[in-house]
């Protein structure tokens, strides 16, 4: 009888890559999330579509060599974007990313770097990522949200995300909560998102500084006249210090994500959710008891409410990337049969 | 070699009963959707628990009766009822039925019939049987929504009813889409279904003859001071009249029922959505176009409404008898692993 060998067990490593609208965060994680190694290049997304995959790719490629390592040794390679992927591996048009509309997204990523790439929505894949490596593992309906400079999320339902059957949907950030209201981004009044993020709250900031004539820390973000996108760690700053204008726009935020996670509770009965983006990176202690407690008041029936557990993200800038690589794991394993 | 048999295809027998608030509707269906015989009797829910569950075994009994059917006759029963229905067969508390909170649905009901019982939601359950026998057949991802007294609603997803971890979800009625607006029967402020549903409408109509002093033929619903909800063939009347008020009213519920569909259109990209219920059985008709141009402007990305039909509903006042027919054959089959 021939003599047992021991089996082999060297993990299979895999590309993630957060193709973000401002920055590329690149990933070499090993099929355990174990992250092996890290790179990142701003997105130039002005520069059109040709150009921030080629800096995609090079953002993959300088991060392996760090560990001296080149696409070949990856088993696949998952791709996260601000827009949905078709299908067919092509992008529709991005807001912010000019150019995309129609463009060979996965296409050109395999001739880029010669191996299997896969794509997903970004709040997709942070979804999937908490899902499968962080806050939101073993949890059988998971809702994710990612407060930043928009509202985004992502819904796993019994393992596997929920992507509309024309893979559009799942646009979290963009139900009518006060219709009328406040004009969102995407052209629509009243979206969660026109209140729920750093758009929206840096908006309200503007006003109260602009038309009120208050006095504000956050003041220097208005300029000319116009407001910008206020940094996360400035409202930290703001907020720890009691600067009222920032006090009453974050409890403002922290009230409508909670109007907003009321009705997903309603909707899907999840048993998690979890919250992550700058702003909860920043403040999540803070403001997570007043998100729960406005979702509370929302939830139908009242009862539901007690069998979601609510909780903060755990992979922070990591969850994209991570969870673009298990959704490449997930796809290749598919594949293949495994 | 022993000759072939034909295999004989009689077709299975199931009952079905829809116990409303008011009402209680009782169906003998086959196995292929095709309903033998049904009877009705006033649900008389103030009596309390018991005395309902008598009754709806007896309607149903009646049902079977004219057909000279007996319960031994039945391969399983579903039975629908306006609360969810938990895990274990019992049901939580019930606004509109008193003494149900905790009462053993299923288990009164094998007793009652001695055959098996399952349950289910009724807003659930009808759209089970359309999504089975009427207009969501084939839909991958189907949304229904009932307006009648409320805004019922169900999701079947990949075949089957998303329910939330807790058996308590899918209250697609009970989402926040104007915040601080108008009071709503679960008491919360702003839901869908204080605008999308008969007592919405009823509530504004009241408002515009008892506080603006406006004619309308719909008056007569308003007495003391108080309102009654309308009935659905006098909406049809006053709106097909022209009633202003009337007019009024009812293009504001199908505007928030438009909103509402374009939200869940943004949430799940179904393929399919149907819409039921007294108010779209008297005035689907005038009334869809409204609801589906409200919906295409507030689905976001826009060109994911293109790819959802929005559809009325086949079943009328069957669907939800079906659905818990649809239903019962279901969970037997899986139970018994054909």
């Amino acid at each position: 009888m021939a003599k047992k060998q021991a089996v082999k067990t060297e993990p299979r490593l895999f590309g993630g890559v957060d193709v973000g609208g401002t920055k590329i965060l690149a990933m070499v994680v090993d099929d355990k999330g174990n992250v092996v190694s890290t790179a990142k290049k701003k997105t130039k997304g002005e520069a059109g579509f040709k150009v921030v995959l080629d800096r995609a790719a090079a953002t993959l490629q300088e991060a392996l060599e760090l560990e001296n390592l080149a696409f070949a040794d990856l088993a696949a390679i998952g791709v996260a974007v601000p827009v949905p992927v078709m299908p067919d591996g092509t992008t529709p048009a991005a807001s912010n990313l000019p150019g995309w509309k129609g463009a060979p997204l996965i296409a050109t990523m395999e001739k880029l770097t010669g191996r299997p790439c896969f794509g997903e929505n970004d709040c997709n894949a942070g979804t999937y990522g908490e899902y499968v490596w962080g806050a939101g593992k073993n949890a059988k309906t998971l809702i994710g949200f990612f407060v930043g400079t928009g509202l985004g999320g992502g819904v796993v339902y019994h393992g596997e995300l929920i992507v509309g059957e024309n893979r559009l949907a799942a646009e979290l950030g963009h139900v009518t909560v006060k219709e009328g209201g406040r004009i969102c981004g995407c052209g629509h009044k009243g979206c969660l998102e026109s209140y729920a993020s750093k758009t929206g709250l840096s908006r309200r900031v503007a006003w109260e500084v602009l038309m009120e004539g208050r006095q504000s820390v956050l003041a220097q973000y208005v300029q000319d006249g116009r407001y910008n996108t206020i940094k996360s760690s400035a409202l930290q700053d703001a907020y720890r210090k009691g600067d009222a204008v920032a006090v009453e726009a974050l409890d403002e935020l922290a009230h409508y994500l909670g109007v907003g996670i009321g009705m997903y509770i309603t909707i899907f009965g999840p048993d998690r959710i979890v919250i992550g983006g700058g702003v909860f990176e920043a403040l999540g202690k803070e403001l997570l008891p007043k998100v729960k407690e406005t979702a509370r008041l929302r939830v139908f029936p009242e009862p539901s409410f007690k069998d979601t557990k609510i909780t903060l993200a755990e992979l922070g800038d990591y969850a994209v990337g991570m969870g673009a690589v298990a959704y490449a794991k997930d796809c290749l394993d598919k594949k293949t049969g495994k």
